[in-house]
């Protein structure tokens, strides 16, 4: 009887907005950085919405947030949400999205009288986005137990804050140890931040898996030369041997799920009548699979290495980041799917590009995310929007998988 | 006869190394950057061995310093010189060495007995290499009329002075008006620059012509997007379609006398999971050939509209610099290949690839240049080496061209 229950849109889309508020500058310029002062404010206002909704509030070491429905159970609990910190000049959608939907999932249940088989939790994960302190996903990496929590709080920030103090200072360092709480499954609501729902024309997407993320920088060193006296053949051009790294990657990956990225580069002496010798960036190289990825990797290294040969350059690699492909427990995948078939809202079973809190969840428990479509494919952009149609119906299929969990 | 008169090597030697301590900051450094306190220095070092040398001295408006030896004749005058301002962390050879040689060759047939049918003159251009006030080869340019002078001298320097108040200030603001002695022929001696004396085992080049140089700064604005979350085919990539057109030129220019060289690069927001939505970068396009040359700017043009509709991008261009190619005088040419033949000297003809006082200076009068060898093609830098036999043999072979022009 999912059907009959219904989040309050009002209140769902009126707290995005509330939430969306805290934490702007004198030009409007939205900015929740992890630990921050603003970030203080947030928490403050989520901590309140919790209280009000009857939940109890535990904070674990590493500042995650949650909001408790503590049902009588010996059933592990269901577990639902996101984060609330944000990237500089944020929207409003992103990790607030899943938090506050979560929110709202539990209080439709709690108005509508359901009685779970568990206890039932929203959860908002400290430092997602890895702006301030990296890496990114650290509360929710820790609570799975990725990252040891005594490292991760003795995390130096950019700004050259620790994080322990800095979560101390705000009033968010909590006594719980991260991961005392297992739950049985997990479910993160977000927006796309890409372009796929909206080119479908689809309200709506079943996440039934995630991206391998690997992120390595690349340095050439060539020779450094005149650029009118040294004929092409004696050249050895850092930069050049750079950009057919470029167009090797593109050529990697294309008509394939695969994707790759060179967003940041820089050559030396960077001099327009030079020759580079110095040609540093790096590569983002994504894909669903496991074993197509580790190919697009070996691939690559292939590459460089015949680069040395062929351009007579030296290259250097360092791994920045590497998170294996994630795949969904197919169980909530299918019930997210069902649960949109029921209440006639177009979905689509999709493949998360970015990397989320849910991809550290399904370390320790069955887990999916719903994914709502962002305008234009933005994000991380106060020009990122969501429909109040699709946020309501990312919300709703929440709410109906939740029920489906937790009945008896 | 010429055979029988020689420069005096130990001066010419020794006045470089002088020249070359004059403006060494106090890591020894050297820099004597045109109108500045050490360029100043050096030009008074310069003087002074013009009076001791018994040759008048002038000084025109744009500060290129003159040491004439002023033999009464309807002739007009055979000159030779380069420059002696330098860039940042110099070595000592590049202007130096065509000035100070030029000089040694006026003294060498003064006190052989040398009756020239014409006056000789030493010139030291100002502000050749450019860096502080834009353009290079500023006062040769001016000279050879392709600059107004007044416009010349309210350059902005990029320290923010004006270079007519830093000539005035140094002492160098001459009465001269650029341009008002026409030579009847300009004999430059300089290092190469470049590999390819040492790469062919010669000890000096007969320089029959200079490349044309074509500055561009190209912009590239794409869409910047998610790199987890966009798919291939809906991306708008800066970064790639730059690192396109590097590999179009290197393919462009391959086994041709052209040159490309893409010296600096950067991306926007330069993002490692942000796909580039702007790539600027700079080229340098250099050709002997005047329809080759422009043949290569088009095929830049026409691939540039192509990327424009092949990736979506939108790409603009500003042009920095366009030099054409120029030919120099086959019969100087042909008078240094004799004189380097009469000595024993191996030589070889040769195109510049680099830009020169010369290149001006054959706007006005038949011109020519003498190369020697640079070690490693390395110049600009402190590493720049030429070994003193290479020295002396161009200087000697200057000596010997000048004595058959200045023949009655």
């Amino acid at each position: 009887m999912a059907n009959s229950i219904t989040v309050d849109e009002t209140t769902l889309l009126s707290r995005l907005n509330t939430l969306g508020d805290i934490g702007r500058d004198s030009m409007g310029v939205l900015t929740r950085l992890a630990a921050s002062d603003s970030d203080k404010l947030g928490r403050d206002q989520f901590v309140a919405w919790l209280k009000e909704a009857g939940l109890e509030v535990r904070v674990d070491r590493i500042g995650n947030i949650f909001g408790i429905w503590n049902v009588e159970s010996e059933v592990a609990p269901l577990m639902m949400g996101s984060h609330i910190d944000s990237v500089i000049n944020a929207g409003i959608y992103d990790g607030c999205y899943g938090v506050l939907s979560a929110l709202s999932v539990i209080e439709a249940m709690k108005s509508a009288g359901v009685k779970p088989d568990r206890p039932v939790i929203v959860a908002a994960f400290t430092n997602e986005e890895g702006v301030r302190f990296a890496p990114d996903m650290m509360g929710s990496l820790v609570y799975a137990g990725g990252m040891d929590v005594d490292e991760a709080l003795a995390t130096q920030g950019i700004d050259g804050t620790v994080l322990e103090e800095e979560l101390d200072r705000i009033g968010y360092a909590g006594d719980l140890e991260p991961g005392a709480i297992v739950p049985s499954a997990f479910i993160e609501a977000h927006v796309e931040q890409g372009p796929l729902l909206e080119a479908e024309g689809k309200l709506m997407g079943a996440v039934a898996n995630l991206q391998g993320i690997f992120w390595q920088k690349i340095t050439i060193k060539g020779v450094a030369n005149h650029a009118g006296t040294t004929p092409t053949h004696l050249r050895i051009d850092a930069g050049l041997a750079a950009a057919k790294v470029i167009t090797f990657l593109r050529d990697l990956v294309a008509d394939s799920d695969s994707v790759a990225t060179v967003g940041t580069i820089k050559f030396g002496p960077n001099a327009i009548n030079v020759i580079p010798d110095f040609a540093e960036f790096t590569v983002d190289l994504r894909d669903p699979s496991l074993s197509t990825w580790e190919h697009r990797q070996a691939a690559l290294t292939d590459f460089l290495e015949m680069l040395e040969v062929s351009d007579g350059v030296t290259v250097q690699t360092e791994l920045l980041a590497r998170f294996e492909p994630v795949a969904f427990d197919e169980t909530i995948v299918e019930m997210i799917e069902e649960g949109a078939a029921a209440r006639q809202l177009s979905c689509q079973r999709m493949t998360s590009g970015a990397g989320h809190d849910a991809q550290m969840m399904s370390r320790i428990c069955p887990t999916a995310m719903i994914f709502v479509p962002s305008r234009n494919g933005i994000s991380h952009n106060p020009l990122e929007y969501t429909e109040d149609a699709s946020l309501i119906a990312g919300a709703q299929v929440l709410l109906d998988s939740a029920c489906r969990i937790v009945a008896a």
